[in-house]
């Protein structure tokens, strides 16, 4: 409890429990006097330069991130400072993404937009999410949102990891091609790995039914876009990420038949301030009750 | 239990308790041999044609429509026969394009679609659904549903009927200017009558706070079309119903700021079939084991 807590926000300074002293550095103004005496410092959001404090906090016991990545700070850490980062501070917002690509591709929202800037009314009967089987490769912290925002659609969703887990009903990534066939949508949320890459190619693709569905809200390479497109439309596609990315003016992509794209702009929303100002007031309690902080990076697997 | 049945799916009369005598009409082929010993006829969705035959069933006990409205059958309903209408099977389809039109709009979505047709990615950071704050406006059956499909994405739904019920939680619509204020988002879904026309008219758009949301999927003229189009753009609309209806080419709704359209589909979509015949399994269920059937049309309060 001695030593001094570096916090982004005022909100997490107004709300830090009594006997901490907390000052605020939101990697804009000049950080606060001498940082010798840090002991804990969140690092601002989308501040590069925030890690550059680290090498001057030879006391630190903790740098707590807001990015689910952590490379760019291994190599300034204090010896002997734990490392946390902000994984699932973007689950809401890249599963309401998910969600609004699923319903754009069954309603035909595209369309609809296309009409309106032709000002032709042509109403037709359209596909639903309801009733779907929904593939979700890749059930993770992500997938499980996704999973929480389907349910009440009246979707099943499937659920598909790297190993199986029975006991959650959770098939391991073996039993992707005998699920495929009766899956009329899939969600590519896995994230990008050697064994990811390609892993929705052209056999995935055959075996899945006409015009069934596609979102990749994960990343580009795990679906093969050279696959995709020798479907030549027999595959509806709804894409938050490609490969490559982003899209050359001249890719084929932008006007392959049943793609929509959005350019990367799942996890960025205005879901992830509140969230973040939440968490770290509740690390900041954590903190103050010796209790151990959430989200902490493994730092001995890092690279292995 | 006397007396013959007839429904539109083959699946009924494969799905009907032992017992029953029933045919299959579905509209196009002729109807099966003489009706004078029909007792319950399930009317095939989408045949206007299929209430002319009502005039020749002088046992009938009951009719069933699949649709909500039930004007069209008043006057040929053979006397002393019941009339069941079909509502709650286009709530699941409603809801589902309510927050279809609910996450196009706060992601964007129209935006992306339109950036694709020009081939240009360039992302940026949105709004989201999450943390908003809804007003359901006309909250009963497809209300409901619109609500549980909402719970999972972290936003506040508050319920506006036309009469408060306090243990539900629900306002009346003497409650609406003081709700109106707080309001991220409004989702009209009031039935059109005299009441309910101009219901969010230019009052109430200037209570709503810059660049909220309103959705309409009940009927065009619960939103004043004028008073939206005075709004210039402050004001963000996705409307399935228009007034008028359909929208002429030259109307200025089609290119109003901030402004998405789709043609009246949010009922037409894939989950009505399913839905309706199990609704006709299971009325069938309850007609062989003397059990009320579902959604009665009180004929007594018709007109009144
Ligand atoms: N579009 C955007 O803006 C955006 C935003 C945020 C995140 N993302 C992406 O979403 C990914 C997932 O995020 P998350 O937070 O949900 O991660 P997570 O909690 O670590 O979950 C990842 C899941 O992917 C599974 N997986 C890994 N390798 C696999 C393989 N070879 N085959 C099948 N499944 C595999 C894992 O299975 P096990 O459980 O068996 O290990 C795990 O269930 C991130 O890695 C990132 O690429 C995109
Ligand atoms: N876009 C489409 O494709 C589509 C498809 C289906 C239906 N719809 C529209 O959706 C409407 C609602 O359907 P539903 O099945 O949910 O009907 P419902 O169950 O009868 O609910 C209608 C709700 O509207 C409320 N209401 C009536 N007059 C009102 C007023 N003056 N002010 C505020 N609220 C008022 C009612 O309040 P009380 O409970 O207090 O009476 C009730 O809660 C239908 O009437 C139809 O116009 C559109």
């Amino acid at each position: 409890m001695d030593g001094r807590v570096l916090v982004p926000w005022e909100q997490n300074r107004a709300n830090a429990p009594a006997g901490l002293r907390v000052d605020v550095y939101d990697g804009d103004a000049p950080p606060p006097g001498d940082l010798s005496d840090v002991v804990l410092y969140v690092l601002p959001y989308g501040r590069r330069h925030a890690a550059d404090l680290l090498p001057r906090m030879p006391r630190l016991r903790a740098a707590q991130l807001l990015t689910a990545g952590y490379e760019h700070v291994l190599d300034v850490l204090p010896d002997g400072a734990a490392l946390h980062n902000g994984r699932g501070l973007h689950d809401a917002s890249t599963a309401e993404h998910a969600l609004a690509l699923i319903l754009a591709a069954q309603r035909e929202l595209p369309r609809w937009a296309d009409d309106q800037r032709r000002r032709v009314w042509r109403p037709h009967y359209t596909r639903s999410l309801a009733d779907a089987r929904v593939l979700i490769v890749g059930y993770g912290s992500i997938g499980a949102a996704i999973e929480d925002r389907l349910r009440p659609f009246e979707a099943e969703a499937v659920r598909v990891a790297r190993r199986p887990r029975p006991d959650q009903e959770v098939h391991g990534i073996a039993d992707l091609h005998g699920l495929l066939p009766e899956a009329d949508i899939v969600v590519v949320v896995a994230p990008h790995t050697p064994e990811t890459t390609g892993l929705i190619g052209a056999t995935e693709l055959a075996l899945l039914r006409d015009d069934a569905l596609v979102v990749n809200v994960g990343r580009g390479p795990v679906l093969d876009t050279g696959a995709l497109l020798a479907e030549k439309g027999r595959i509806r596609a709804a894409l938050d990420v490609t490969d490559p990315e982003p899209l050359p003016a001249d890719h084929p992509l932008w006007t392959a038949p049943g793609v929509f794209v959005t350019p990367h702009v799942a996890g960025g929303s205005a879901t992830f301030y509140p969230r973040a100002r939440r968490f770290v007031d509740e690390q900041l309690r954590r903190w103050a009750a010796g209790e151990p902080l959430a989200n902490p990076v493994r730092l001995d697997t890092v690279g292995g």
